[in-house]
């Protein structure tokens, strides 16, 4: 983690595990990288909509007030989500969306934008409902927040035994495609993302 | 909800079900009564641990602020939970025990202390491991924060299918404890636990 404190907004619908993969990201930055990190569900209207979105923070130090205002990172699995939580994105943050659920008319600017078809990728492995899994390797790869082991660790003790396999290969698969993206548009192992956290 | 604003923290084990009881409470305050509420999990030295805990918030406004430096409730689950968050407990604020797994010495004086013995009741239905919503059903009827019937229907909507009957047994085990311990002491509808909410 480059910053003391990185706020993550994760959103979509209901049904999606968004929730799951925000505890995978606070479990691996916490558990299994020594830090700490907070998840916030909230319930209400939102929720009664059939949308769901979770708060991640990640910190160096115990963490006091677990309010997500401006995220840092954005994650964003449908079109409603989207359209509520981008305009919240901090400038220059970085946002990464499923790309065939998420049409973005007019292209973002000022943000570092990531796009994966990770719906395509876990029907690939026969189970449409790991898009979430997918999403969390994708984040993985292209914010390098947390250490690719670190979650990995986190999605096999987050999910029952039998769906351990699955699951990882979800995992493997978002962020073997995220990697491929980073190594084609350049960005170095610490390169462009770090960069542009830093620079905030 | 009697005051604006009421903060819960559920703490025990891992592996005890603290954070489903958590999004339970939170859920049948929000979805099926209205209001906002939001579950905050923390991870960190203290899940490095074993020890399992959460922040509940319930609100009849939405939730700026999801952070529980002093709850009004407390629910412990184990011994470590009670030592460690027996003394953020709010002065006249409600204290519920898991009876069997909690010793308090001294017995805590300026709070309103209620102990179940939910692992039995649990283990009456066969399952020890229901003993986190024979806890939540002790909660509705100790506290009547929220509706046992959203309390019902949020048990219902969160465990998976094939669980609901046991988890109703459950809540309703825990619920017909609290019900009838609220009589023989003589506590009315809405009196003894309301009116110390109001006095604060």
């Amino acid at each position: 983690m480059q910053q003391l404190l990185t706020e993550i907004r994760i959103a979509g619908f209901g049904g999606q595990g968004v929730i799951l993969a925000a505890v995978v990201i606070g479990k691996a930055a916490a558990i299994f990288e020594g830090g700490y990190a907070t998840m916030t569900q909230s319930f209400g209207p939102e929720a009664r909509g059939g949308s769901s979105s979770a708060q991640v923070i990640l910190s160096r130090e115990p963490i006091l007030y677990p309010y997500v205002a401006q995220p840092d990172v954005l994650v964003v699995m449908s079109q409603e989500a989207y359209t509520r939580f981008a305009p919240q994105l901090k400038p220059g943050g970085i946002l990464i969306a499923e790309r065939e659920l998420v049409k973005m008319d007019p292209i973002p600017s000022g943000e570092l934008v990531y796009t994966v078809p990770a719906t395509r990728l876990a029907e690939e492995l026969g189970r449409k409902v790991v898009l979430n899994i997918v999403m969390v390797g994708f984040f993985g790869a292209v914010t390098k927040l947390v250490e690719p082991d670190a979650l990995r660790q986190a999605v096999a003790d987050s999910v029952p035994p039998a769906m351990q396999k699955l699951n990882l290969q979800a995992f493997d698969k978002g962020f073997e495609y995220g990697s491929a993206l980073m190594a084609e548009i350049g960005a170095g192992d610490n390169d462009a993302v770090v960069s542009t956290l830093e620079l905030k």
